[in-house]
């Protein structure tokens, strides 16, 4: 019974040719959603002045209020107006989510970023310095060198 | 005859009390340096304008090759002048280091980051963005979200 | 030779359109399994009260001597009766699987956590801990925070 | 100047002899505290009935806003009376701390979930299962498993 | 303008029915390529001795001194004639990139394993000492072991 | 009374000094052994041609299951007579603690590596290739490279 609520019908046509996997997730649309989840979404779009949520609210909308402080922290800890201008703070995200290697947060910070104007070259650079310092912090951990 | 060479006598006082550790790394000063690591020294502290190389370089010299490309590789990924300034490079140095949780680098990139300029209200909003990211990359994760 | 044997040819119809990629392993399927491998199926299924193997058993198959220990192993941690009961097991096979983003062992034990009746609220709060256990561990390396 | 404020000046007696280490990080004790920064200090010593808090929050205070911000948040995920019980709470943290290896909070809350009645044998069987997830995550992942 | 350059319109028919996944990233073919990208494929090709390049380096050619420096290093630090030999460089390669969980990478590496001459048996032990490792990496930081 | 048992009053004189901090473990010494743990630590001493266990093993000497089937499937894993040779399979070892930075399984499979004969220059390339496959695998995540 409590598999039928939140292991999503969804089935994904991916995988090898027998498969049908179920997606873990079921994503709770605008239409179904509760009044707590709705006032949450309404943020969202508010905020960012957007007319659909993403997936990943979506996702979080399962439990309620982890969706609701998930975006309250978020939108706090990303604003504008405080000492690290909101582009920076993508790039930074960039940083965590590539080195995590979590797909999704890549991709859809890679977006924001790019709609918020990071250009070509400077994603370059962004993702050479990634590189770098996942090279470096394994050197640092191979000599095991001692802090200066 | 081979861990003679490499594995260094310097004994650590820390740790248990009946515990003499050996330092696996030999920090290779410049006094006794070959030409070779010299030669990059002098360029870390001619492109840095420091009078002394930090420990991670003194730990490469074990092997010339990797501490020369390292070096070469780091100042060109790092250099003024790029689309990204050289600050911003340092925040996501950081957020790599944090990350995966390299001290060595936390401190050393830290240093390098209020040397640079970087005011405590920034420090502050950066590890907010970085621990932030690492909570919703796992929430993607865990409900496995399907890319938008 | 090696390549034929161990590369498996089953294409998978996913990803860039010109793109046949091959998977790199062979799921053992009971038919074709030597009597060594066919021993560890009957033992997964007998303990399990299942009719099948899943495909992490089929995939370890292709080297019998890891197969048998890895199974040995996990009937012994995950064995009932112990102090910490087979759910509490689960979410935390749950929580490494999350942090390490493995989509295989994700979906598995989310599978195997819901028919052990996890409760979509229970879901959901491991989540949210999981995921605030990544942030926090984050600040505490930011911080460099001493242990108290 | 921004450097003299919050790169502390605890010299940390361990490391090679000829090192004096800088602690990166200074932490706000209670007396020197702003009200922003007691009133958080306040509510955690309320809510945990202890006496103190620990250098995790002294720590943050250096950022008032996170401090308050991750406190909000850890007393909400953490709270009792929720569908998982507060020491099953604590070790998915530890799985999570073990797993990113964050000496500071695998110490913390593992004193946290002794303190909360865990017995050496739970404790032990903690470990196992961590262990045993971390090494079957890289079993799938190395032989890339298709999700069943 | 930016995002038309650099977010490639290669629509990938796998996951959700209606979803068409934006790839973040164009690969560079060797008849778009500029002079600078030619050099460095020419140079891939000849040293590997095969007609063409993969998509690693197809997709580093959006950042020109990112793929020559990248190819550069990997080059040097690949190479035959030091003193560890060019396949047991590749089980490093797969035992770094099976922990990190980089699909991209477990599959190239395995495959130039493969090619290089990894027997079946071999791989699976590869396969056993990685997951070892990360067991026991975790045993020790869930015990806290002091370093002998 | 469990607290007692299981956090060990060893008191580590490393830290600031107003800090006297608990380790966590118990490391159980042959001599305070029970039968099922000893016969471990013969067979490890015997299997290693040694007069000692290391730390680690006193530590999980705590749950003896744990320590009898840790000792039973590393002995299995890194056993002479396979298709990798002994010191392959160091290499392996240190290439995820590196990588995963466990300092405790760094420094002790780095001493075995040394004392299994690997050579500075080796021991040199080693770092090379797990720091550059460390930076690639952030390239390959970064630009979502799709498999070949």
């Amino acid at each position: 019974m409590a598999i039928g609520y939140w292991l999503s019908a969804i089935a994904i046509a991916c995988g090898p040719a027998n498969s049908t996997r179920m997606h873990p997730t079921r994503l709770i649309e605008y239409e179904e959603a509760s009044d707590e989840v709705r006032k949450v979404y309404d943020d969202i779009m508010a905020t960012r002045k957007v007319d659909k949520v993403n997936n990943f609210w979506k996702a979080l909308a399962n439990h309620p209020v982890t969706l609701r402080r998930t975006w309250d922290s978020l939108k706090e800890v990303m604003a504008p107006g405080g000492a690290l201008d909101p582009l920076t703070k993508e790039l930074i995200y960039i940083a965590v989510s590539v080195t995590n290697n979590c797909e999704y947060c890549i991709r859809s910070h890679t977006k924001a970023a790019a709609k918020g104007g990071l250009s070509p070259e400077a994603f370059g650079e962004l993702q050479a310095v990634i590189a770098m310092a996942n090279e470096t912090n394994r050197l640092a951990n191979g000599y095991q060198v001692p802090v200066d």
